[in-house]
C-alpha cells in the first residue's frame, strides 16, 4: 500500500533536486541541510525578513520549523507562508515545543491561521495542543503517548485544516482526513538523537517539492526516515552509541533504494 | 572517592530524564543537544526573552552559555536565570571567551550580579577573567595554563560567589571552597574539536538536573568529559582524525557505565 | 607547481595556530570551526557589534560569509571588515547564495566596496553574480557550469578589486589577475554535504593566516579541501553514504600531510 508511490517519488527526487526552502531553529539546522542533500534535494536556509520573499518564492517547498523562534523569524515565517501560498508551493509546519510556552502556541496558531498549510508534522503532544486538545508537554520531547488517539486526532485536524497531519511516534499515523496510513518503522533510539523530528520533516518537504499529493508526500517522507533508524540501528557494535547511530542516519537516507522500501516499509492505512 | 556519588548521580539521570534548558551559542548548540541526551537528558533550547521565563521555570537545570552573545540573549539569560533562582533551580554559566572581548567580560560580570550561580565551568584564563585577575586570552581558547595557581584560583571564586567553581584543563580542578577535586581525564586531542567546553558544561547541567549538591555535579560532569574522551582517543586507528574522534565521544557518553567511573576515573581530592 | 609553498604554509598553520575570527552563517559554522581546528588554526566566532572589532583586531584573519544574512550581521561584518583592514588583517569573503536574493547581491557588493578583501571564494554562478555578468542561481547551489570562461572571469573581478578570486566546481580556478592555478583534486559527493564550500573558505582563512601571498593561501585551502574530498571518498564501502564521507572529511584534513600534497595535489597553473 502506498509502496509504488513512495519509490515513484523518490524517483522524482533524485531526478529534480527540488529546492527546499527552511526558516529553522538553529539547534539541528544543518542536520536538516544534510538530511535533505542526503535524500537528494537541495536545501536553503534564509529568514530575514527582507529575502524570505524573493526565497520562498523560487523553492519547491517551504518548512517552517519553530524550535527556536524570535520575533524576527516569526514575522519571516508568516512573510514567506504566505508569498508560497501565491505561487502554489507547498508549505510544511513543524510546531516544535508547542505548548511548552505561550509563545510557542500562540506563534503556531498564528502560522495556520494566516498561512495555508500542506502537511503538519509533530509528535502526539504538539499536535494535539494544536488541535486545542488538553495534554502534557515539558521542553520538546513528547510525553504523551496514546497512540490509539492519534488516528482521530490526525483525521479531525486534517479536516479542520484541509491539510494532511503526521503524528511520529513508536507507530506514526498520517491522516488528510479522508485516508490514513499508519507507519511502523524506525527505533526508539531515534529519540536520543536530536533533531530526528525536524529532520523528518524535511525530508517531507523534498517529498513535498515533487508530490502533487501531500498525504503521500508525508508518508514517502516518514518511511524514508523510519527505514534509516532502523537500518542505522542494526548497524551498531556492542562499543557503538548514538554518535555511530547519528552518522548512519544520513548514511541510510542517502543509500534508500526501491527495493528497500518494498522490502522494508511497514506500512498500513485505510 | 567521590566515584559512589557519581555513580549514584548517573543512575538517577537514567531514571528521571532531568530537562535542561539552554540559553547558548548557534557554534555548538547542536553538540549540546546531543551530548545532553546521551547522557539521558532531555535538552531544550529557547532564548527569545518572550518564552525563556516560562521554559526555565519547567526545567531541571539552566544552562547560560556565552559563546555567541548578542544584545538580545544577554537580556533572555537574565530573565531565565532571574526565573530559575526563584524556582530553585540550579544554574551553569560557560563564560565562554570572557576577556577576549570587553562585551563578554562586561555580560558575564553581569550574569553572577544578576543571577545566582550554581557551578561555573571555564578554562583557566576564562576564570582568571571573571576572578578580576590579569591573564592572556585570545579567541575562546585558553592560552594560559598555571596549573598549580587552578586551585587556589577556583577556591577564592567559590567563596566570593558562594558557589562551585570548575576549571577544565589538562588537570580540572573543582572546587566549592570548601572541598576541592582534581580529575586527570581527558585527551589532549579535546582541545582539537570545537565545543567539547561547551558540552563538559552541558553535562554538569545534566546531572545538576538531579543533584542536590552542585559540587558532585560538577565533578560527575567533568569525569563523564574526561572518561569519553580518553576512550573516544583509545578508538582511533592510524588513518582516523578529528571526525572520528568527535562522534566517539558521543557514543562513550552513551556507553557511560558505573564499572566505567570506578576503574577509570583518576580523580582525587580533599 | 606551487606544492612546496603549500607545504610551507601547513607547517606554519601547525606551529602557529592562527585565530580566524568568523562572521557566518548558523547553518554550517560548527564544521567551519571543526574544519579550522582539524587543520590547526583556531577559530573564533563572533558577530555582535558591540565585540566583532576587538575580536577582529586580535585574529590572524577575517571571514565573511553570507549564508544567512541578518540586517545585524551585514553591520557587524562592514564594521569588522574595516577594522580587519585598519590593522593589515587579510579578509576573506564568501558570498554564498549572492544571486538568489537581492539582499544577498546587495550585501556582497557593499562588503567589497567597503572592505578590501583579501581572497573572495564561491562557486561560478557566485562568482558571476559578483562580477556583474549574467547567470542562473536557485538557491545555494551553482547551476551553471561554463568552466572555460571561470578563468577569465576569474581573472577579471581578480584585477578589478585588486584580490585573489576561486571559482570552486569541478576544476578549481584561481587568479589573481597576473597568475592562475587549477586544482582538479576533489569528488562529487562533496556536493551532497553542506558546508563544504563554507569550509573551504574557511580552510582559505587559517593558510591566509600565516600567509604573505593571498594567491598561495587560496591555492593551498582549496588544495586541502580537494585532497579531504578524494581521500575521504576512497574510504567509503559500499554499505557507507554521505555521513560517514562528512566524517572522514575532517579526519583527513586532519591527517594532511606533506607527502599528500607532493603525491596527491593535482595542481597546474601559469
Amino acid at each position: 500500500m502506498y509502496k509504488k508511490d513512495i519509490i515513484g517519488l523518490l524517483a522524482q527526487v533524485k531526478q529534480k533536486g527540488p529546492l527546499v526552502h527552511h526558516i529553522t531553529n538553529y539547534v539541528t539546522v544543518n542536520d536538516c541541510a544534510n538530511i535533505v542533500l542526503a535524500l537528494g534535494g537541495s536545501p536553503v536556509m534564509a529568514d530575514d525578513k527582507n529575502e524570505v520573499e524573493e526565497m520562498a518564492a523560487v523553492a519547491s517547498s517551504l518548512v517552517l520549523n519553530i524550535g527556536t523562534l524570535t520575533t524576527k523569524t516569526i514575522e519571516a515565517m508568516i512573510l514567506a507562508g504566505r508569498k508560497a501560498n501565491e505561487s502554489d508551493i507547498p508549505v510544511i509546519l513543524d510546531p516544535v515545543g508547542i505548548g511548552a510556552t505561550r509563545l510557542r502556541t500562540k506563534t503556531a496558531r498564528e502560522i495556520i491561521r494566516e498561512v495555508k498549510i500542506s502537511v503538519i508534522r509533530g509528535n502526539l503532544s504538539e499536535i494535539k495542543v494544536l488541535s486545542g486538545l488538553a495534554t502534557t508537554t515539558k521542553g520538546v520531547d513528547s510525553v504523551d503517548h496514546d497512540l490509539q488517539g492519534g488516528r482521530e486526532i490526525a483525521g479531525n485536524l486534517a479536516r479542520k485544516l484541509n491539510c494532511t497531519v503526521a503524528i511520529t511516534g513508536a507507530r506514526d499515523v498520517i491522516s488528510d482526513g479522508k485516508r490514513v496510513a499508519f507507519i511502523e518503522n524506525g527505533h526508539q533510539m531515534m529519540a536520543r538523537v536530536t533533531g530526528t523530528g525536524c529532520m523528518a520533516t524535511s525530508l517531507i518537504g523534498v517529498y513535498s517539492g515533487v508530490a502533487s499529493d501531500p498525504f503521500l508526500a508525508a508518508v514517502a517522507g516518514l518511511v524514508t526516515m523510519g527505514l534509516a533508524g532502523e537500518k542505522a540501528y542494526r548497524d551498531l557494535g556492542a562499543q557503538d552509541g548514538v554518535g555511530t547511530f547519528r552518522l548512519r542516519l544520513f548514511d541510510h537516507v542517502y543509500l534508500l533504494t526501491a527495493n528497500d522500501i518494498i522490502e522494508g516499509a511497514k506500512l498500513n492505512g485505510e
